[in-house]
């Protein structure tokens, strides 16, 4: 069993508070590794200017980060659950490669701030990948749009025929809402672009001339996050921003699946996808699922509950860190990734739309048009209440004459 | 019981489905209806434009609705429960006020989209006002550093003493966190900016030329909204993007309430705040409690938990109205005004912080200093790690010596 | 203003904390204050039987319980805000009324023991009348089925047709479900039915002769909450109890209303409601909306976000009474009132289904029998398997066919 | 890649809609896969009762499922991704191993009731464990109570000073509350014992004898959940009912977490564990810190908004089996694992308390009597009211007059 840092003796920690306290962190934590050791160069560049380091030790000390960096990205570098976390795995895997040089590696920084800036530094990277892969999809409703828009289609409103539309209005309202989410995220970048490297565990270093301005360079952050305590209470905080921030294009998607999933029946039949989209089931030998978008109404669900999650916990507690935070981390991850898959995937899904022009066109009833009618008396100086009540009577004398 | 404006006939609504279906909606529509009628004034201009208006009738209607903002204020214009919301009880009095020309008010435009507007422009004037609040936040906290911050205090990790700090890191990391929100709420305003009115029940009308910018600029927002469906899609998802560019400030509030509990315990005993402030108990006569900020920080979960219900029930469907988002209102009523009564309040008590100098320093143990032990070592050329150990074991050491 | 019971000397509470810790609390209260009375008597019988209270005071002290009982019921008392709450306002009209003894009646007891059993006995009272009310409901299903059962539907799974069922199936598997909620609420009410009365402010009162069982004879409690603590503890927790066993039937009744709008739509078109169960539209002449059960999908998600409410509050911090545990009364009282009135509307509604056979027959296509085919196949010897993909193959041959 | 069972033809799932689709599925399956065995074989032996088997056919497949039960608790069995589930992978295993009876097992039944019943045996397993498990941790409190619940210690409400108490009253609270969750248990196991195999996809077959009695025996079911789609609808619901049941369990966990992170602070001072439960801080040497209690706190939040998870998408629709109903299983296995997980590790933690006696008596200070002197004036016979304002006045003087 690896030693922990903080364990100076041989004590060791009872076997069920360690499962219950490192949970599931060490696996976490290996997605986020590559950004841990990116601040790991910044932070030992620092330590260089304050002549912690030498020149050579700093040399070494990279050497190693690259080729650790290689075997996290081989997916040969492993965390024991004994270690916690990547933080640990990383201060011994350098001791083990540096010998004395990676002793020092820890010098101005905590795990509290390692947390912070590898998660940071992950969340400024996802949030320009995502707006990227938002507008991918905004592409892809205009090509929909460009190909289909022309076709009418029933509006509905509380699930009955309400008014005309087109599948341009339809398939636009996703476009449109899309574009908005891209465009929101830069404010959400400008907000947490903040260094919290140097904050160690919350409180600065008295004693200790941590010179955070240059890892706020190296790592290209706006600006230091100055206040240590601030930097503290942004755990979990910060990915909430982000998580918000993504939150309309999940909306969007659980919506959008809501509405295939209705417009896919054989009952309405507007619209469907090849069927390397859909699924089958397992005694039934007819059936064709549309169970990609079933998953998407349920993971933009899920989505908002992991957000909660995070709330409920940085609200558990005031200034300081505390260990409930560590539990944010893979809920951030878990909605991280969630995000990221249904917006890929939404694109394919777009992009492969055909519409049942004839299933569209019977669908384009009489009562769609009812408010027409308002309308044309309307035009004609009536005024628009008087026209809703004859219309209205008239509509329904009919229905009963049937 | 007066006529919904969709009964043409005389047949009524069963009460239990009233009861159930209209719920607390005509209450709190009316704190909304100031930006209703500011809508109706707009369109009513547009109406004009259009020639559907005379320019006697639209005159006549804006005394009217002039008369009625007066009675809103006053407080003695009441939506009736069968009216169903403030929508129909303004058309309603504008049709007693004004006869025909009432009548026409409701052209080219639906009961939806009188909500959009309604509520899109609340939330702009909202956003403004709390961005405002929390700017003053800011300066109570400013003030209250410049008096207090010099004062040295413990820091915490994990409910235990770790590090030593000051009153102005605690408070100043507060103040840095609201400064942020504050900042973020341009951004904010900007993505809701768009003008739903005309979108009608959200497929726009096809043969009626509704001029969408003249009411635009009419009520001031950067642009038109231009694809009804999207108008449609952002109700709830508009209120969910407003509320959750302020959830960080809940969120530090909370914390804030949270630190405060447990600092003003006789056992902490570093800060107090007036009697004034502060609550007693029907059968201890010596208590003096810090209930309100156990409010605060049930009101910091509340506010999340609104959230939630809006996004809850935007995601029960897909495009098209249906009635439940009108659930969603109340949510969001509810946690703008939980919202704003919490930044003003927090306000006046950061104003009022007194703070005890001498439970200050006597809380300045040793123990706060051990790491500057480990720093001087660092310092003195030891790597970081074996300084820790060597200083761990000391200080254990010394502890068993008691 | 009115005195709060905790104020001895003329020191008031400041209005902004007034507001922000007493929040709509005297208002939620006017719906409990006739449990307070009736726990308010029984404690008064305690205070006679320990001498407390002369014979003449108690009877005193009964009439003016009468007589609010009666002002209650007549909705003339109202509770002053600066009375922050209904126990406070009950010992004021007790001691306007009674002088001394209106003085004597809080002995031995708290606002919190005051809250908590007062909360208690509408819990029991609720649970009773919400199982005869689901019993209600499941007669309502009985009688439908009685009359429809037999006629054929299409089974769906993935919003497809999947095999053949019936009507008696789809209603008899909302019959079940509910009788099983009506079943288990019994359990429920036994683990509440504690009295928590004489816990005082959570500790007991240690030199006063508390005789807690002679209150909970009089109540009808099954027996005492012995610990005081416990007591306290059970705040908020019992009331997520009691809210978690109807969990149940809110899921049951949010489901029939997604069933509902789905076969309501003109493109199914299976089952209808008379028109006095639906709504219109206020520029659509023509609409027939089934609003009812779309606020029905959205309180069924609201109730679960209040029963989250006082899971968060409750989880804030450990044992002794805090301030914003009196959040989760609003909370409770909402999600209570919430799913009694859903029962009760779907009883109504569920009595009033009309089913349009003609859409049921056509909807019986072929496809729905394929299942059925493969089982021909393995009764005639073939492996299930085998069987499967022969008529698989069949089936999507004949298709392509088209 | 293994071909899915649904899949007759050779066009492949496209990717991203198969990773999006599974999730997580395929491993989830792995904890769930002995109950999956376990109703497979009743499932055989109905269907050697209905002469689909031959005897020999039936010991074949017998064997096999003993063989696959030793690899699934050695671990070596493996589902494939491609597999998407466990249930596919034990139809494959079993054609695997033993060809035309193998492609026999899935006759009268589908993946969906083999999901229903699987969770069922595994939730009425764990139920019954938990229930033993909570019982253990009621004796852990008792025992601790024995050895330490004389001694004083002072309550708390409103994070201040109230009234006199002990360690028993306070341990006993816990002890009650834990108690009253395991007597609540056998009503929620009454509840769900019910056997939904043979409901096939959710209409159950119509031209097929299924024995459903049979498996209901065989698996010591109380009784056959006839109506087939009631039990489509008891997924997830039927997971949402144990863990509402638990729910009391999880929030007694999280409160007890919240009592001790504040007792334990060196300003309480109250209680403390053995440094085998405690962790250090990689920069702080001298920090004895109760993350096992953070974590907890997270924890005990955590496990509600699973609970919501499984709310929010079984509210998604109605009847009929929809893919997102896949992902409740993942929220109720990681739910019901923290709880166990969170039980277990309490009862160690009760047992090894230590309190600090110095600290509690020197706790114990007058403030805590005020009360006390004010029943002292009751029990002379003055009224409650009047004795608190003497007592009050009286305590705040003296205050001022330090």
């Amino acid at each position: 069993m690896a030693k922990k840092v903080w364990q100076a003796d041989d004590n060791g920690l009872h076997p069920l508070v360690e499962d219950y306290t490192v949970g599931s962190d060490y696996i976490t934590d290996l997605q986020l590794l590559e950004f841990d050791i990116e601040a790991s160069k910044a932070h030992s560049k620092m330590l260089l200017a304050q002549k912690i380091l030498t020149k050579e030790e700093f040399e070494h000390l990279n050497i190693a980060l690259e080729k650790l960096t290689v075997l996290v990205q081989e997916g040969s570098f492993k965390i024991d659950k004994s270690q916690e976390d990547g933080h640990t795995a990383i201060e011994q895997y350098l001791t083990d490669e540096c010998g004395e040089a990676g002793k020092k590696i820890h010098t101005g920084r905590s795990r509290n701030d390692q947390s912070l800036v590898m998660i940071r530094l992950f969340s400024k990277k996802i949030l320009l990948e995502i707006e990227k892969d938002i507008k991918q999809l905004v592409k892809a409703y205009e090509v929909a749009i460009k190909q289909f828009g022309k076709e009418p289609m029933p509006g509905y409103t509380h699930m009955q025929k309400a008014m005309p539309t087109t599948i341009a209005t339809w398939l636009g309202a996703y476009k449109d809402g899309f574009s908005d989410v891209a465009n929101y995220l830069p404010s959400t970048l400008d907000y947490i672009n903040q260094n919290p490297l140097g904050s160690a565990s919350g409180f600065g270093i008295t004693n200790f001339a941590n010179q955070r301005d240059l890892t706020t360079n190296e790592l290209g952050f706006e600006k230091t996050q100055e206040n240590p305590i601030y930097c503290g209470i942004s755990r979990g905080l910060f990915e909430n921003v982000v998580l918000q921030s993504l939150s309309p294009a999940m909306v969007l998607a659980g919506k959008f699946a809501n509405d295939m999933l209705l417009f896919t029946t054989s009952e309405f039949g507007f619209v469907s996808l090849p069927s390397q989209y859909t699924t089958g089931s397992s005694i039934m030998p007819q059936k064709r699922n549309y169970d990609v978008f079933e998953i998407m109404r349920g993971n933009s669900k899920l989505y908002h509950t992991l957000q909660l999650q995070i709330q409920d916990i940085i609200l558990g507690f005031g200034t300081g860190y505390q260990r409930d935070l560590q539990l944010t981390k893979k809920s951030f991850i878990d909605a991280i990734n969630l995000c990221k898959q249904t917006i890929i995937l939404l694109s394919e899904l777009v992009a492969n739309l055909q519409f049942n022009e004839d299933r569209l066109r019977s669908a384009m009833t009489d009562d769609l048009f009812v408010t027409n009618k308002v309308y044309d008396l309307v035009n004609d100086g009536m005024s628009f209440r008087e026209a809703y009540k004859i219309v209205k009577k008239k509509y329904f004398d009919n229905i009963r004459g049937y």
